[in-house]
């Protein structure tokens, strides 16, 4: 698949998901229109889809050929996934926290809808993540289908591990904290936050559709060790792109991270050894998903457009 | 029982409620300790525990004698919607809402960790509630309690479905644009905010207790009308305590709603019917109570505690 191919199946694949998530999305109507208005705003925002294509991807991966239409366990999983992410940038967002008012050039929640509905509006998109997902679940109890009630089951214990305080809520308090440290921040804490703050969600989005499509506990386990390493190579590629990129291809100020003292990963190990720590990062990725039986044309090309980008 | 043997029952009853939650808490440990803290600050400030109580009687209730032992699917009820209770509280004390220094004599927890902190502990809260539950769902599954993973996702989804944003959420919301209307806000806006804010989560703990019991569907509904009549009787009682209570028993200047030009339930229906419609709402949610077959003493003298309260 050239770059061009895989750029116009990318954005048929984007189109598709937006489509399955505005399915979901709440009527803005009643006492409380102004909620699901904000809500909605922060989901349709735009952004990669990159969670739940990686549900998507997953659950093809194994559950292989026959699967033109995706179930509603797979939909509400790539759904609940979007949410998750969406509350958490809808929160970052906040005055109380990185106070932005612009994210992929649209004024940020809080900033149209006041900062106690920022608040609110994360919340209701945190909370009706698993209120699709619970209701999913009992959808296929109703159709005494109790295999794909366990493996839902399962997906919604991995997203809310892998979101939660021992996930995403804890690398995001990490990386709070290591705000006031400065130059202090030691390698273990960097890893730490990005291994909490972004690769978790990107293995929660890989093991949900690797456990819906049917994985077992062993490729359940070599996929979530695949998420590690394209989390940690995205971010580390981040890093770099900081030094080496082009202000105009990042759309941010190149070396603004040397320029707030910031630690990075760059600063700590040397442009070179970032270099090739996402090499090898990613080169084990590549080997874990080549183990898997199931059609991973898509997925492998996906993995290595994120973590070799330039911008 | 007397009031006073009630009030030794209760007590032992929270005792062990608290026991039950605290099994449940994290370590306050690694790179997120202060997140762990933040978290268990919030959930162990003290407080009734109405509603893990709701979900243990209405769950003894259905369950019948010979169960000395509370089961995990229902524990795991019972702090799942304490998480949820905490999380609002959390969040409604943020600076962004109702900016609240002190709650139950104790600084607020964004008073404590900060406002960031706030916000994180609060998404803590939230998401752990759907850990918990999802996690005892799937240890049912692994059990083959093929009834209690069903039992415990509808209870779940019964949870997701009251706290969110066709619920609680939506409730908070409304509260929150009603304060800009001052004396325009009408009988029904006020009795959806009452609904929602207050009534959704006392019909979630009933609800919850009584499907991990073994309601059916026309107790469950039996069940949502007694949750409504007694979180509606609760508000109403709320706004009449503010009218006639003492100061000193309510621990708030009596008439401050008046004072502040709030619409409540009395300025609109006058204190003569107001006290009618607690007496209404609270007869109703006893028949329902008189109707199931278990035990409900305790829960009775709950119910009717709350609705004829003086403080």
């Amino acid at each position: 698949m050239d770059a061009e191919i895989f750029n116009k199946v990318l954005k048929d694949k984007v189109d598709e998901i937006e489509n399955i998530i505005s399915g979901y999305l709440p009527a803005e109507e009643g006492p409380a229109s102004h909620l699901y208005e904000a809500m909605n705003y922060s989901v349709t925002a735009g952004g990669k889809r990159l969670r739940p294509m990686m549900v998507m991807e997953a659950y093809k991966m194994f559950a292989g050929e026959g699967f033109p239409i995706i179930p509603e366990a797979v939909t509400a999983a790539m759904t609940a996934i979007e949410c998750i992410h969406t509350y958490s940038l809808v929160h970052d967002d906040l005055p109380a926290m990185d106070n932005d008012e612009y994210r992929r050039g649209r004024l940020t929640t809080w900033k149209v809808y006041g900062d106690a509905m920022g608040v609110l509006a994360g919340d209701g998109l945190l909370n009706y993540a698993f209120e699709i997902l619970t209701k999913a679940i009992r959808n296929e109890f109703d159709k005494k289908d109790y295999q794909t009630a366990e493996r839902l089951t399962k997906a919604s214990e991995v997203l809310a591990s892998k979101a939660g305080s021992f996930g995403m809520i804890g690398g995001q308090t990490a990386d709070l904290e290591a705000e006031g440290k400065g130059s202090e921040v030691k390698l273990e804490e960097l890893i730490y936050i990005h291994e909490h703050k972004t690769a978790c969600l990107i293995q929660a989005a890989l093991m949900m559709g690797a456990v819906l499509g049917g994985a077992n506990e062993a490729q359940l386990s070599a996929i979530e060790r695949c998420g590690y390493n394209v989390g940690i190579a995205f971010q580390i590629q981040d890093d770099i792109l900081d030094v080496i990129g082009s202000t105009e291809e990042l759309g941010k100020k190149v070396g603004s991270d040397a320029a707030n003292d910031k630690v990075t990963y760059v600063t700590l190990k040397g442009l070179e050894q970032s270099q090739k720590d996402v090499e090898d990062l990613s080169r084990e990725a590549e080997s874990i998903l080549s183990e898997i039986e199931g059609d991973h044309e898509f997925l492998d090309i996906l993995v290595m457009s994120l973590v070799t980008r330039r911008k």
